[in-house]
């Protein structure tokens, strides 16, 4: 059994809505292998920092970190040939910035239609889709519609981040009703323009809540003397198995 | 900058309730370093293999994989001060093992509860706590127990399956409601002795599904044609972000 060294790469898939759509952010390789090609934030893990601070580290050669509202390590990518030259062995992170956060970028850093990516390098068209999977299931049974709203928003503005991440229609009434029940959502007491002539103002919310939660665990797992809830299934508070390592 | 060459290798903490305890699989290290310690089953990867096919081949030097019910990545662990010697990472997964099933253990390998470590070599204790963490988050959110639980059970007994794995009291009544209000179990018709001297026969449960899936999606966030369910809150199936790589 041959186990030879092997290079460790971090690389992160920042996602956020831009324009009403779902991107990711991606820098134009200038040099060989896959010049021209656009990839991922990151590199090669220094010999003094474990993946966390790695991928802190080389976020911020991109963005500015301050901006990225949750990151979590998404999985190995460890295909035997995904680069030419050295074995390297990427650990992907999924990282998201709120809509309304505009951080400069680089001259070779874009945001990037997923559903309309230029030519990627690598395997990196593979983690961005690993990405997004990842987005779409926690938006599904978490609060991290969070991490890429505005601080505060209508119901329409909210639903259209929803739209945009999972790909398919969603009801305003519905999401409204739903995020509401699970005490995700609060009023901020201001109203905004309904953006339609004629139209009645609408009510503006923010989430309650701005860290990683699972919204709905089965009450009958809380432990003893966890936060309570309406109806026998309060939002439980467990560890939910993300590792946010920023901000 | 410094980029060394670093090693790889995959870890499995494969959980278990044994005699009603939570228990992880390891086996005892003959050699130095960290001689006569407990360890979890693993070792380097490969030149040709990724870390799913690795910790599928390694795991197998240590017990049946058939038995092993769920396999999912959990965490990369990179302390560049992990191991003695020649920096190694660490793709660590978690896998499960039901109850009932009984695989071979070679006679360095045993069952060991966690509440009760051995010594152990490494950062093992903290891979077997961050499997432990995993394992009780996706309980209260998936069907996760369908991996731990007996292919058949009462609810008195898979609530002891609850209990050992959550680490709290969980009232059999409560957890029989939740799980059959989200079409988790599902009656085989049979009863079984009830235990108890003069006590009814209890009734015995199977899971529904013996796959992986979040239990309580918002059904707002469901694809439209997705498969329905009661009350406008279906069980769905979106992409978990779990990877499961076994059987």
């Amino acid at each position: 059994m041959t186990s030879p060294p092997v290079l460790h790469e971090v690389l992160a898939a920042v996602l956020s809505i831009r324009d009403g759509r779902l991107c990711v952010l991606l820098w134009q390789r200038a040099l060989s292998p896959d010049a021209g090609r656009w990839a991922l934030p990151g590199g090669r893990l220094a010999a003094d920092e474990d993946v966390e601070t790695s991928v802190r580290r080389q976020l911020a050669e991109k963005v500015d970190v301050r901006e990225v509202a949750h990151v979590e390590q998404l999985s190995v990518f460890s295909d035997p040939h995904r680069t030419p030259g050295a074995r390297t062995i990427a650990t992907a992170f999924l990282g998201l910035v709120p809509s309304d956060a505009d951080p400069e970028l680089p001259p070779d850093t874009a945001w990037c239609e997923i559903d309309a990516l230029p030519p990627t390098a690598f395997d990196h068209a593979e983690i961005v889709g690993s990405a997004r999977a990842r987005l779409r299931a926690k938006l599904s049974y978490t609060n991290l519609g969070f991490a890429l709203a505005p601080a505060e928003f209508t119901i329409s503005a909210l639903r259209e981040h929803y739209v945009a991440a999972l790909g398919h229609p969603v009801s305003a009434t519905n999401l409204q009703r739903v995020l509401t029940r699970r005490h995700l959502l609060e009023p901020t007491g201001e109203v905004a323009p309904s953006g339609r002539a004629g139209g009645r103002p609408a009510a503006v919310f923010r989430f309650t809540d701005r860290t990683l939660r699972v919204t709905d665990a089965f009450a009958v797992l809380r432990p003893p003397g966890a936060p309570g809830g309406r109806d026998g299934e309060p939002h439980a508070r467990p560890g939910t198995g993300a590792d946010a390592v920023l901000p």
